[in-house]
């Protein structure tokens, strides 16, 4: 299949060489020039312009950092939709407000490009591997017509809904990962003020209810203050405002979520950006004067 | 080994016939007379008191609502310290406060009984199959020697600490259990508001980061508006209650604990005591004026 990728960023990058090994003819285009000149040395050809890439393809797949970039690229006056053809398929594979999917999706409608939002959750390393899960919103023939190529980027490609799903799938993913971070945290420093070793805890509690997916990543990260990303705090932050911004629109109200937008926000505003989102626990350990991991005085 | 059993429950009764099951000699006491029948018709002897019971064995476990009740059955004027005798060991299977099972354990050494706290985690089915997890509390000597009586009992038996840090553990799992929950809650209710079936984004999301034990178990039944427990509301109420009074007392914060006891209390208010804890998403859907699994208007 001939494939346009724009955005060849931490996740862009990798996911764009997988289609290239899975036999796709691909164009891309990306604001680093290094990461362009990687891919053309990896067999793809470059273009300008998202109008010159769309172009020549049947499908433009975008991985953006958000919003408005996405709108610029999709219908921007050297965008997508100014390379309309007939069989252009567009797929955004960015986490974006659900919101903006549903708008550039009708805006493209009027020029005969079918769009999908398709965003993934897995972060670099599940990119690289191609074991990304992928959430898929948009017609489901589409869809069906999209699969194979999704299926070279991720091993579980679901079809959550109309358009606008995948984003709001995706946004319900990032607030119980969200969440589940505050839970150990809490949890945690609970443990260590308490005078129990949380290495303990998490090893009393991981075989029962408790357990979950973040508790095995992220706990060991808490208990040895060890915040490389993984998943950036600067990005949680996006996909929470998003997340907020999603509930309000629609008449939800997720008070833990605010709540843990604030704590991210505070440590943001104290040069921890670019913490791993698990870092979430220096918030409580400032607030209870503690270091988890260190003997309480 | 002798063993006195007291407090008969939901919990207890299964408990203490697997430990009749495992071939130890039991006496126990409790407020239920058809439960203490259950258990004579299955072999036990009856007493009448904790100091009765005390006096004829080697370990005498209590499985009680709370920190009052093992306060009275411990310390009271015919509690286990009135029937201290060389070789008595007490261990606490109750659910209490970490600081009143210091407490107790301070005054029993006073008369040489030495104390374990051992709360449970699994609820009624694992206790019928003796597969419940316990986080043990005390002197590492006394826990090797009660060792093989819980693995009788449980699957996984931890030594977290000191006297009272199996508490402390228990309620570090209960608070990763309620947040667990609400963030199943709120991802469930953002989804079902925007239109995205609630079915679909658990399929999406429960094999990635999102991913938890609370996930599979609860969502199922949120999505069913199946609250049978399980595990009550009214239960989960005081394991967050004394999570909170320990945290004020060790100089933690947890605010979202304090946020989802709220939310539950409002919900014991409303006559939701007796729904499983899965039922804190009613809290969600009142708020959003939805329910999940209908369509929205």
């Amino acid at each position: 299949m001939r494939i346009g990728f724009i955005g060849l960023g931490i996740m862009g990058k990798p996911m764009s060489k997988n289609l290239l090994k899975a036999g796709h003819e691909l164009v891309v285009s990306a604001h680093s020039a290094a990461a362009a000149d990687e891919l053309v040395a990896a067999g793809a050809r470059q273009a300008d312009t998202a109008r010159e890439i769309a172009e020549q393809v049947d499908v433009v797949i975008t991985m953006l950092p958000n919003s408005p970039q996405v709108k610029e690229v999709a219908l921007g006056p050297d965008g997508i939709v100014a390379g309309a053809h007939p069989g252009l398929v567009y797929v955004d594979m960015s986490s974006i407000a659900p919101l903006v999917a549903r708008e550039v999706a009708e805006e493209l409608a009027k020029h005969e490009i079918p769009m999908l939002d398709a965003p993934v959750s897995g972060g670099e390393p599940k990119a690289i591997e191609g074991t990304l899960s992928i959430m898929v919103g948009g017609d489901r023939g589409v869809f069906d017509q999209v699969e194979p190529l999704l299926r070279d980027l991720g091993t579980s490609v679901v079809h959550v809904g109309d358009i606008g799903a995948g984003n709001t799938a995706k946004l319900a993913n990032q607030v119980v990962v969200a969440l589940n971070i505050a839970a150990v945290a809490e949890a945690l420093v609970l443990s260590q003020k308490a005078g129990v070793a949380p290495e303990a805890v998490f090893e009393a509690i991981r075989g029962g209810l408790a357990g979950s997916t973040v508790l095995e990543a992220k706990a060991p990260m808490m208990i040895n203050h060890d915040f490389k990303p993984g998943f950036r705090i600067n990005l949680h932050i996006k996909d929470l405002v998003n997340a907020l911004d999603t509930s309000h629109e629609v008449g939800a109200s997720l008070p833990l979520t605010a709540a843990v937008l604030e704590m991210m926000t505070a440590l943001r505003a104290d040069g921890h950006e670019s913490d791993d989102h698990s870092g979430l626990v220096q918030y409580y350990e400032q607030l209870a004067k503690t270091v988890i991991g260190r003997s309480e005085p």
